[in-house]
């Protein structure tokens, strides 16, 4: 996008900057998800987040498709959110001195990521219906419904035991 | 917080940081709201924009509710997960031409401002009840209820008018 130019003219437009924005911000998760299983104390959590890596790096490619059918390179634009959003992760993550503490505020920033995807992709899906590509939004409705179960896991798992654990 | 000290100690410092990055975002969605109903075309998006302004307002005072609750001096810290989500917004839809296609990507930017209180918000509420504290969380529910209300009327509008409008 050229500063101060109206590129985006059309819902068309509209929906291919937002595919680039959220190719851009699938990639810096690609980077994020090792630093924060890494982190992890709990076993299950360091194993949902290698899960959600392997998950992550599927929705790149997945997107690769996107692209393809659209007939378009595939190109990022920057995301000033997601850049954001992972900022504050490892700020938040480096300041916590308690491993079980720790893991509760791991979860809290993978769950920001993962509200974040969900709010794009469900706009995508929606605009992809409405521009009459269903087989586009198909595609895109499987990477909703895996960031979906991840942010349940990642509750399930913080209700369960992670913050019993952080407040003990 | 303190650069390279470790001052996330235990669960109680976690909700407390937590708590004064929601605060500082919900600041600063109070002033990027009326920029966002004054871009907005649609009468029912802006009057939107502007009824969730309202409760922004009151959102902000029920955090220092809770400050009050904890005996601690309202206090907000940067977050630079809101600050990035609001300048893609502020990004994106100045790059937009038509005014139907600025309805479509001003509702995306703010679904993506939503589903991080959203996330911020769950986990606040969580570890609320876990430290004991019934009477935050349940204050912390009634914010947490409007955020998922304003998300759910957005979506509402865009596939009910504004998306078919800016395909149109």
């Amino acid at each position: 996008m050229g500063l101060f130019s109206k590129d985006i003219k059309t819902m068309n437009d509209l929906f291919v900057h937002q595919l680039q924005d959220i190719y851009y911000a699938e990639q810096q998760l690609v980077k994020a998800l090792p630093r924060m299983a890494d982190k992890a104390n709990d076993k299950q959590l360091k194993q949902d987040f290698l899960f959600h890596l392997d998950e992550t790096r599927a929705h790149v490619q997945r997107l690769e498709k996107v692209f393809e059918a659209l007939g378009m390179t595939k190109t990022a634009v920057d995301c000033p959110a997601i850049d954001g959003i992972i900022e504050e992760a490892d700020e938040v993550t480096s300041e916590v001195a308690d491993k079980t503490v720790l893991d509760a505020a791991l979860i809290n920033a993978a769950q920001a990521a993962e509200h974040y995807e969900i709010a794009r992709y469900g706009s995508l899906i929606s605009w992809a219906r409405q521009l009459g590509r269903s087989d586009i939004s198909a595609l895109l409705q499987k990477t909703l419904d895996e960031e979906k179960i991840t942010d349940r896991k990642l509750t399930t798992l913080a209700e369960g035991r992670v913050n019993l654990r952080a407040a003990g």
